[in-house]
């Protein structure tokens, strides 16, 4: 049994890890750390969690790390790096914060606007993309998850780009996401009043954030400079992003690709060709479902991925890195299935 | 490991057991029946289970009952005493319909409008409210699930009735319904565009089925007549039941009965005296919340009673029922931790 | 043409009202105040006005009161009646805040926790429930908005309470509100992503402050002291609220009551026995549908109300009382039908 | 008083007539038809009209023509051909089906699978585009409303495409789709239980209808062949389609020409340069906003427009046709502020 942290734990990515955690099997969740919300009980922060029997929320200086097996930082970004460059330098850290997800510190301060203050881990962190950087999670110290529209965007891109089977100029991704992406934020437009019913873009023109993770992925697989154009809404819906990817390419060479890339993968599932997910299909889940479907101009196609942000694009992703780094299988406590409807 | 049948898979009850055994570890699906979408793959008619290993749906009259130790039975009202009534006598079944929950067959033609064409069976069933007739379904070969309303406000009120801690003349159910309960049917009250956005009452006066479970069960544990007022609501979500229970008696005292009544119950969850519950926090799981609150009236008393009428108010139920009377761990299974957000 | 100034423009009532106001026909929106926000255009504050020609938004002492011939007071309560006391002394307003709805200074202490700033005005202001106070709102300088749960609640009893129809000692009032009565405040269980797919009881136990509007109202009707139970419900809708009333009384004599007061009404539609209204079918309209149905057991029968909170419960009853006091035809800009679906 | 006849009064669009014309002034309401429910008070077909003085469903061939200026004809497609040949030649129609949107009878029978039953109408036809037809449309006898996908694009592009400021062969829309676009129809992806909380795509591949109004209206425009790729996505939203349009052209020159083209325009908004529209502003009415942005690409720009499907993109614009038909002003009972929330 492996003795586990969770700093941010009164954010939903930390309370998602909290559910999947608690029927895993092989961790013990024995610190909780959020210092806004420090001597509650778990069951007044997040009464979904009341049946579990948990520790009380605590700050995170008073976490005795001894027996910690492995943290995970739940934490907002920018606080993260603090935290976690004041942690034990042996501790096993799953950061789900984006402090770790750019190697270059130019890159860093340019898309989140200042400069790094633990320059020196940037280096150590692994990138947290399961599929793609599983050797080198399996020894890792400190893994950082991705953004949760990067990863739904480099599932449905990835092996395309490294096989060169579409045009690297040209690409679009359209991404519906849902409310659960921007957190517990009080903000206006993620009232239920002002989000229901109804749709638009955020972000637009090239501007969020993930994009740092698009360009430094996709240009490292493709050996050369690839930007793409990514335009994020937001649809009213919790849980869940649909990221439409228009591309130049041949719609069956690039459906094969997909499938041969994942035909291993027990959570990347590549649909019959033609047919198309939907986030109903994979909510509460870690799976992500892609489809690819030809268009009647010839040479283009639309691949359409879909997850759920919370789990396969957020804590769940963290979970599965974890379970590498713990020695674990990889899909241990990951196999419940979708929740529809 | 125990081989299951599952009748009726291509509705939302069946599903969701798929869902739940999907993670069992003790069950096996040996055989999924739905006559109407027969020769369809799982996958086709609900893509959520792409990735499990599950055996095509067949007609009922395909599946092979030889290593059969369990049937799930869920199919419609009417149809499901006719199929049952045909199956092997030493089948184990859990039927979650409405058949076999009225004991009485007069009572059961005056609620559902037909004679009952298995009487002889209605007498061998057991009402499958786990918590309250345990012993029974232990040994029983049929199990009756409970209607999922009828479930929800038997936990709020069986313990208050038996301590007769409650004027019995007076009992008022106001509930709030998810839209998953009317099933997979094609009504145009239940599209997106007519049921989003706005409530309404249904089956008002006194006219809902689940009335004929409230008055068998509460009559007899009262040992004299209980007639209650139930009137519910269809609000626009898909999935939970919120019983809002009016009660003339001492709120603390209520609280108190509910509480030493569940102490030992792992499902059922009686909050703190003062405070209610959601059904946000028991979404995809088979807990039960239930707080007491007194009012400003003396003497008066609301019980407010939340589940998810997919898990706790039907499919997870026959899961507890089922590995009952396997012989197995009630709880297996069953432990998955609500999805919230 | 009228001159309007509205406070508080940057809220929902606010927002509500410019609505209704640009269609009106004979209004004409001269000022609006909204401290927070003053200096900015609607059309950035709520860019679904952005096709009407409004003044900028100022703070209130920017107000040139001259021309102004009626002021709408949107303001948060306690706010209101210490601005409204500062307003010149004969412009006409129609606050649609708490502040002046309870007559009794004692009352209004009792449920909102402070002394009233402006006890000399509490006596002044009419009640503002326009089918009950016309002849008085006609010729008041202040008329003070109802609640919106409390306006449901009373058109569903007023009539019954003064005919004596009903047990007035046993009167339960179970109402599922949709969010926007809770303005346009920023707390967690507002957000999308906790309040949709789910419901629950709030302000539990006779604690609600509409019940301060209840026990004043209903007990100058009945004329001896009439206190009922009632317990709001937030459900996953934007507008509208369903209250459903439980009483002791004869089913059809009581909807024979209703349907005698409300013959001569625009705005209040009582339903042929036995159906029950939706709030579907009265969103962003100034109607409300009152059903009746009896119950299986005799002698007790439901009343179930149903009107959109922003308008008929807010600011469409704050245009109708406008136009009494501003001599206008009463329904004059509320004759839209609702939105469906 | 111009005396108005509606087929096809049991469904959404036919409903959204009533709903406008109750308020428009210059219109009587003197005949609805809908085969299915001949013989139903509108007050039970539709809850909402319930105040409204409607005559009664009847057959169509019951609809006495004599006095009728005009018929909305919001019958299902290839049922409105067979109708419309049928009735008087002089009457005036606008027509709310796709059957006489397509001029070229080939284009129809490829994008619809089946011949056309009234090619002789289909040249008298006027496309319904009010801003891009409204001479046609003043002196035309039948007029064909457009898609409501299809008017979306169109405001977004068609003076783009005029003015030659994008590139015309790479040209994307991404749409969003609310569910009342797919009517009243009974399909298990409409019901609530599987449209909330998630997104799809679906027609993909260049599938879809209105594909054939885009490449006739976008080529006779340029004077060239001209083909989009479209992909509409359905979201859990009742009213309202958001295009996202992908163009390779100047981002400020696509703004200017925007701006210019629609600066006279009542219902067409153009946002500040940077800004994007959201469907929650346009909901209930019939505007419609556009912005633009450019993105970090150079030589990119994305458009994006809303408006609510059922009224600018349906039943809204089929009044503006009818009110230029019958010498109205154009903007009568059109001028309703959106609801919001």
């Amino acid at each position: 049994m492996k003795n586990i942290a969770i700093l941010g734990a009164s954010g939903y990515t930390g309370a998602e890890l909290i559910r999947l955690i608690s029927t895993h099997g092989g961790m013990r969740i024995a610190a909780l750390g959020a210092n806004s919300k420090a001597g509650m009980d778990m069951a007044d922060v997040f009464p979904f969690l009341r049946h579990l029997d948990l520790p009380s929320l605590v700050t995170i200086d008073q976490i005795d790390w001894t027996d910690i097996d492995l943290c995970f930082c739940a934490l907002p970004h920018k606080t993260s790096q603090e935290v976690i460059s004041q942690l034990p330098a042996t501790l096993k850290i799953v950061d789900l914060s984006a402090d770790f997800r750019l190697r270059d510190p130019k890159a860093y301060e340019q898309w989140y606007g200042n400069a790094h203050s633990a320059v020196q881990m940037q280096g150590e962190a692994v990138y947290g993309l399961t599929e793609f950087y599983r050797g080198q999670i399996k020894g890792a110290r400190l893994v950082a998850g991705t953004g949760c529209n990067a990863a739904t965007g480099q599932f449905a891109l990835r092996p395309l780009i490294e096989a060169k089977a579409i045009d690297l100029q040209d690409i679009i991704l359209d991404l519906k996401c849902a409310v659960s992406g921007a957190g517990r934020s009080l903000k206006e437009n993620l009232l239920h009043a002002e989000l229901s019913e109804g749709a638009n873009a955020y972000a637009v023109g090239g501007t969020h954030r993930h994009l740092g993770e698009f360009d430094q992925e996709f240009s490292a697989i493709a050996g050369e400079p690839v930007r793409v154009q990514f335009t994020p809404h937001l649809i009213p819906a919790n849980r869940g992003i649909l990221a439409t990817v228009y591309v130049k390419g041949d719609a069956e060479n690039i459906h094969a690709i997909l499938s041969a890339s994942y035909s291993e993968e027990t959570f990347i599932k590549v649909l019959p060709f033609g047919k198309t997910p939907s986030t109903h299909d994979t909510r509460g889940s870690n799976f992500c479902h892609i489809g690819v479907t030809g268009d009647r101009i010839e040479g283009r196609a639309i691949v359409v991925a879909a997850l759920d942000n919370l789990t396969k694009g957020s804590s769940g992703q963290a979970l599965q890195n974890a379970n590498l780094m713990l020695n674990l299988p990889e899909t241990q406590g990951l196999m419940m299935a979708p929740l529809f409807p």
